[in-house]
């Protein structure tokens, strides 16, 4: 298999702390297990290069990076300088539009050694995905202000779901269920308040079900659903959503598996037409940032996402995703631990720590 | 005082099992506290009306209704026979924009006796209110379908925030933060991906809390926010949200307090031009509907925050209010418990046994 180029790109705030033990740890498994990979940092997406240059990113930015094999991402937004719209939209929104990055996909799973808010919860109690829809939907820049500055004023906001949008979600869905053992779908809608969208996304579902009957699947009210992941999480596999709902479900789930701090998330271009973009479920925390205590583990557990998406199945890149998978369980159990965690260690010291099971 | 006239609706499957037990504890409270309630049933607003009629209310519903002090409402939805969407907007939602019950105020609460899916947390821990917008936001049923029946099928869904909507929400959200010890307030928000509608209720919320100097606020992305409510609900006192965040938050708030069996709402038209609405936070329940198991809490607590409302201060019904709550607590501690709750007991013999302590 021949090299993988990948942009690396740490964004602001902790991204910038965490993307070093990223590296360092997919260096240490290429070193490990033969692997050809060819980094290459772009010190743009971020919200100091939008005080420099009154945009996120520069003008030819989908032409510098739409021949990496992926984009390795830390986290965007700094809102006391740059409005989070402003940096998002500017940056990670467009990556996944203009990459056509439809499948945003987050696992839930509550990992050995971490403390889990639900009682009486263990490893394998909490194993699912969340498959978020991500290129269309409720993010949605589209709209406006009538009778601005006035008792009047009203705003409309759109949100635009396509056939081929909702589709090809349900289907990439559907798949996955198909591959896991439960083989068990559930859908999220809100069809009792959001009356256009939302019974359209219903009626998707049914008709894509129709060509998985080995797939069982259920479909919630997102309200319900949030309140189900607290009181049954046992009983997921595979949750579809759209971009908000599947947004709020994989940061809810992860908090339900312990922490977001270790929650990884793949943005994948199933076609591979262009780069797919792997990045944690976290932000990039101001209020923790510059102290080198952000827990590395969702830039390193994405980064073995990555290598699983690159390596299309070769043995030595499951075999490097499999160490990494490891090397942060057996980090998880016996330390060193962030504070996150209940820990003391750096973020440098608990990177270092997987990078040295590898 | 005089008498309050109260108009019942039942609706649809565990609603009708759990109304006669909130009215049981009702009358109790009325009898022993010297209340004039009078009560008025009505037979629509539930899909047995709508499969006769075509419709979910008569074409006089607003008439009927808008002369009395309150409605005291079940549960309305039983998707098999008609969609949600249609069921619910032909009722309840009607009745929240029609009436104008801006305010959805959902206590969520730890209570004594109820087992609490998050470790560690006891009575107390857990003790604050979701403010929801009520009457415009996402739940809407403005958009539509083009080139339907085609690949190219594109729904189109507006969601409408009008300032005065947002402000007197916010406003009232404010003041109770306010009137409570802790004096804060948290607004949900997704102005990072909503990029038109979010980040002008940011703006509203910047604006109030100007008027509000006393008033500690901060705002989180619903994302993250919802994270928090798992794993450190200490910390909320009041959060206001949109009429769909509202909704989740008030599901997912209940859940991490033990159960959405119990949790209350009121509907409120705080200027009283027209009658609020006192309803559970959980739904019609169709999959246990006609075994009598419904938990009946809800129900109960929901008609002590109608009577708060309805007496203004009044002394007696500040002590049947407080009465009631009482009751439930001392049930939810000692028993007997619906199924829900890990007992056996009736939905029938939790409401007598509620009453009987009145
Ligand atoms: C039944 C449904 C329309 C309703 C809502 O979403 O408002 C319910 O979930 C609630 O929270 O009162
Ligand atoms: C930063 C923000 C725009 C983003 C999102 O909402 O998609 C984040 O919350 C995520 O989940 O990746």
């Amino acid at each position: 298999m021949s090299t993988h180029r990948i942009a690396v790109i740490a964004g602001d705030g902790i991204g910038k702390e965490v993307m070093p033990e990223g590296l360092r740890v997919l260096r240490a498994a290429a070193a490990r297990f033969g692997l050809q990979l060819e980094f290459t940092t772009f010190a743009w997406a971020n919200c100091d290069y939008y005080r420099e240059h009154g945009q996120m990113m520069p003008a030819d930015w989908f032409d510098q990076l739409k021949g990496f094999d992926a984009i390795y991402f830390g986290a965007v937004g700094w809102p006391d300088a740059v409005p989070d719209h402003i940096s998002l939209w500017g940056s990670l929104i467009k990556f996944r539009r203009e990459f056509d990055q439809y499948v945003n996909l987050r696992p839930v799973r509550l990992m050995p050694g971490v403390p889990c808010p639900l009682a009486g919860k263990k490893p394998g109690d909490i194993d699912f995905y969340v498959v978020r829809e991500n290129t269309e939907g409720e993010y949605s820049a589209v709209g406006g202000r009538l009778f601005e500055h006035t008792e009047r004023e009203l705003v409309l906001q759109e949100a635009v779901f396509t056939r081929k949008g909702v589709d090809r979600i349900l289907q990439f869905a559907f798949e996955l269920a198909r591959s896991r053992p439960k083989k068990h779908l559930t859908s999220a809608t809100k069809s009792n308040g959001i009356a256009i969208s939302m019974p359209y996304w219903d009626e998707r579902v049914k008709a894509m079900a129709a060509h998985y009957p080995d797939v069982r699947w259920d479909q919630y009210h997102v309200d319900i659903l949030a309140a189900r992941f607290v009181l049954s999480p046992e009983r997921f596999d595979v949750v579809v959503a759209s971009n908000l709902f599947g947004d709020i479900l994989s940061d809810l789930g992860p908090a339900c598996a312990g922490t977001i701090g270790i929650a990884p998330s793949a943005n994948l271009n199933p076609e591979r037409t262009l780069p797919s973009l792997f990045e944690p479920v976290h932000g990039s925390a101001p209020d923790i940032y510059g102290q080198n205590i952000a827990n590395p583990v969702a830039m390193v557990w994405s980064g073995a996402m990555m290598l699983d998406f690159l390596g299309k199945g070769d043995a030595r890149y499951v075999q490097a995703h499999d160490a990494i998978m490891h090397a942060i369980e057996t980090v998880l159990v016996q330390g060193p631990r962030t504070p996150d965690m209940g820990g003391t260690a750096s973020t440098t010291e608990m990177g270092m720590a997987i990078a040295a099971l590898l």
